[in-house]
């Protein structure tokens, strides 16, 4: 941009490129509505008020003008969808920036991940923003694809490939001054620095703030969240495929501290960004539940650019980007249209014929990320005693329960029992063929014949196979691998459903309607081979995550997340 | 700081510094009252809650705790006082940052005037910092002492200097797309910067707002004030000793659009400083006007750091500094203890003997600033017309009326006519005895007899004498010069009242109760010899300011503003 023909246009000088007549602006600033004109020029706001002239001009006839939504923390590896998919489902529901976490392909691919993430986002409409991801790996009871030190992290700050530091999933590390975690935050101070820490309170929330963290998306309750508040941590209210927070945390915002509260979506599948939507949904619930549509939109765009430092978006202002969402009714805010930049993107609601590059990006070092010693892939599990430890999974929560139950046998081995909800479970290292594997058994996903396999698992992604006999999870785990990733349910040696996820083995090359679309098709199967869970492919992908209590599967073995030590299957 | 330890304090793990208990702590996150204890250690705050041990425990009995105030915008020299001593009376109102503008020496010396400010700053509890003055030289109409480019305050910025770009009084040079000035504000980027845009409203601020100005502190009305607001700039409340804007605008203030809005003070002298106080006076008077006063305590802190990025500051949380301010009563917000760092610094509402070194900083390189050639000073007039031009000064204001009047003439020569309140005014260049010096006529500041002068005369500092007969403006042009910069009144050959200001011909190097005793006896001599001005000094001190309509004079001549050109005395 040229910023001396940019302020020609604003003195009135110089055409616009567009003028936007008659519209109804919301003011973050001053929480007011303001019905005047809005003139553009080069893709950003030259001025509002009468007079200007422009080379377009459209008459918005009231209709109500929004600054682009800011989602504050997403991980779009949770779509299945690679950047540029993911970004049109956002930018039809008025989402123009995200800030977004790319730690699962970090904890798959690295530098090289995080490196492939950006330039798949650096030609969209979509602002993305991408957050150093901070804990790769998770922990040491885990084989995963990378490790990133403070000096990697610092290195892509430098470069300018990362704004700040994404979310400090280990806060025992910062608490306890952990010389590593606190080495990635004196990398990132002066950054926006995001935080992760469930239910913490008192004095480990003191310790916490104190070395730096400066926001928090996992409150579950008001409380919570109002005493981390007050702590000075920003609140990102999240409503996740996976973690519904919003209803919950609404009676939280009031005239005075909704300046620190922001929205995020985390993780959410296809069909909730499509059916749902994304921010805009947030905005319009808070509304419905009765918050002030200037407030529930300052939440979404003022709130989030001033976290992060981004002073060049969330209001509509002179010299800040042309990023606009225009609705006809405030109280149900559904964009209609969109501009990014000042170009109109959408329009009826509808995705215009994508005037951005949609054209394949290079992701051969993501690609054939699967590396599996298939020769030692066994599943039999000699009985070595008459009780074990057994996962118990609970439908919509990330935490298991650790069962102590009686082992069925046949032939000497444990065995998975259909009839008892006892599934055998496997997870693989799929990045050094190093043959480790750990087994063992769950409850609670309930197929009743066949298995499913994938390999979205959080943090690790390793290859993961639940399944009721050993010949259905080996159908499993091998179709899986020769897709390169990515998700299969099967029964027997007959491959029932697929989703290919060849780009790290987390992210489809397709459009986000055919992601959906194969998605839906996997569901269905597994709820006719037994599954009652809404998603027991998302309830997979959480059970080899060591980091939430109580016992977990990585391919290191079974571990008690509370002693966070690896135990045997046996007692 | 060692992080380790402060998390070891907060984490409840080794006991703090200084516990203070039961307090009433103001939550400017949350807009509450928490009433529980406050853990110090290293000199910020460890956490919030009970249970906390200290070596130092101080039971508050429900006292208030607010955190430390912030002047957003102050220029030091208008206290006629160094560093040191400005801090001395600041920390006793319980301000703790000051941002500072030091435009005043900046015009004197130059790079080597800021450095002094920072260097006498340095060592001080009140934390000062220093923007990078903007418009050196003001105008190319008058003589100053040095000229600021864009390279050299990107070196400021560089080196750590600056924090930001001070106000941009060159609006015209904005709005239209200066080069030179752009080039400022690029060099800036990033960086908080500050306007001035007097009266500034519709097509032009658009286009001031879009150069990248954040700020303002010009606003007189609460309709101007609120255009800006929503235009994005923090609006800078300003009470000071020649501009008060506080009251005007306290209606300004709405839930919705405080988090925009701050306080500074601008300039102020000793006895406004001593007798009012500085931020802490507008607190008081916002709460009496009838603001909230958690409202009212967050435009004096949280919104003026989030504005300067001061993320260390502003708000009572872990990791923050331990700025604090302890009072009785919220309604009559007045500081009893104030801590910086966590050291008690004000104890029963005064200052405890200095704790920090008030040690001379070496002036030496902006002393001896005066260099007249005192040879070509002299003051008569020929009369070469019967009408001239004659600067109207008006009580209170900045801008002068251009009135035509009559010559009284004597002995050939326009002369100074005290019955008709005709004075005779001088501005001589103090900088290079180059024997520039403008002539003219003033009325408006009323003296009878003798004569003042100064060198404190914005934004140039030249050499200002106005008096009632020639011999009387020798004398105190000479007195002036003798101190090596200052003020003074005389009569005749005598001298009858002086204020040395030997730093830059600013500041004096004595402490402000000195300082303000000293500018009594200036006033009350005055006075006495027939001004009925308030302040007839600060009057004096903006009839040389040529970027105020609509009539000035500078060492250049009489200067119609309006034209923005000189013209000549007699028409």
């Amino acid at each position: 941009m040229n910023l001396s023909d940019l302020l020609s246009v604003a003195r009135g000088d110089s055409p616009a490129d567009l003028v936007l007549r008659n519209g109804r602006i919301v003011n973050v600033f001053s929480g007011t509505i303001e019905a005047t004109d809005l003139a553009i020029a080069s893709g950003r706001i030259a001025g509002l008020g009468t007079g200007y002239r422009g080379k377009q001009e459209i008459d918005l006839h009231g209709a109500y003008v929004a600054p682009g939504l800011i989602d504050a923390h997403v991980h779009i590896e949770s779509s299945l969808c690679t950047p540029p998919y993911f970004a049109t489902a956002l930018i039809a529901h008025g989402v123009t920036t995200a800030i977004a976490d790319p730690h699962e392909i970090a904890n798959v691919a690295g530098v090289a991940g995080i490196r492939y993430m950006t330039d798949a986002a650096r030609a969209l409409p979509l602002r993305i923003l991408m957050m150093a991801p901070s804990c790769v790996p998770a922990t040491h009871m885990e084989t995963n694809g990378a490790t990133l030190t403070a000096a990697d992290l610092a290195a892509l700050l430098a470069d300018g490939t990362v704004h700040g530091l994404a979310e400090v999933m280990n806060f025992p590390g910062v608490i306890h001054g952990d010389p590593a975690v606190l080495a990635k935050l004196a990398a990132f101070a002066g950054r926006p620095r995001d935080g992760h820490a469930p239910a913490m309170r008192d004095k480990r929330l003191n310790a916490y703030v104190a070395a730096g963290i400066g926001s928090e998306h996992e409150c579950t309750t008001v409380a919570e969240a109002a005493e981390k508040l007050a702590r000075g941590l920003y609140i990102f209210i999240r409503e996740a495929t996976n973690a519904h927070n919003l209803h919950a945390l609404l009676p939280l915002v009031t005239a005075h501290n909704s300046r620190r509260i922001c929205f995020c979506t985390d993780d959410r599948i296809p069909s909730d960004l499509l059916d749902q939507g994304s921010i805009d949904y947030m905005v319009r619930e808070a509304i419905g539940f009765g918050l002030d549509p200037i407030t529930a939109l300052r939440m979404a765009t003022l709130n989030p650019a001033e976290w992060f430092g981004l002073h060049d978006r969330g209001a509509i202002a002179p010299g800040r980007l042309a990023d606009l969402v225009i609705v006809d009714d405030l109280q149900d805010f559904r964009p209609r249209q969109l501009y990014v930049g000042g170009q109109l993107l959408v329009d009826r609601g509808a995705l215009l014929p994508a005037t951005w590059a949609l054209s394949p990006i290079d992701a051969s070092h993501v690609s054939r990320s699967i590396n599996v010693d298939w020769e030692s892939v066994a599943f039999a599990i000699p009985a070595r005693g008459q009780r074990m430890r057994v996962i118990g999974a609970l439908e919509n929560q990330l935490v298991t329960e650790a069962r102590l139950l009686d082992v069925t046998a046949h032939n000497g081995n444990a065995v998975a029992d259909p009839a008892r909800d006892l599934l055998k479970m496997a997870v693989i290292d799929r990045y050094r063929a190093s043959g480790a594997m750990g087994l063992g058994f769950i409850q609670g996903i309930g197929l009743q014949r066949g298995a499913m396999a994938g390999t979205v698992a959080h943090d690790h992604h390793n290859l993961v196979v639940i399944g009721a006999d050993d010949v259905s999870m080996m159908t499993a785990a091998h179709t899986v691998g020769a897709m390169g990733g990515g998700l299969a349910i099967v029964e027997g040696e007959h491959v029932v459903a697929t989703l290919s996820l060849p780009v790290a083995g987390l992210m489809s090359d397709r459009p986000i309607h055919a992601v959906r679309q194969a998605y839906d098709m996997l569901l269905a199967n597994a709820r006719a081979q037994g599954s009652p869970l809404h998603d027991p492919f998302m309830a997979m992908s959480f059970m080899a995550l060591e980091v939430i209590p109580s016992l977990k599967l990585t391919d290191k073995g079974l571990v008690d997340v509370d002693k966070f030590e690896i135990v045997d299957l046996f007692v």
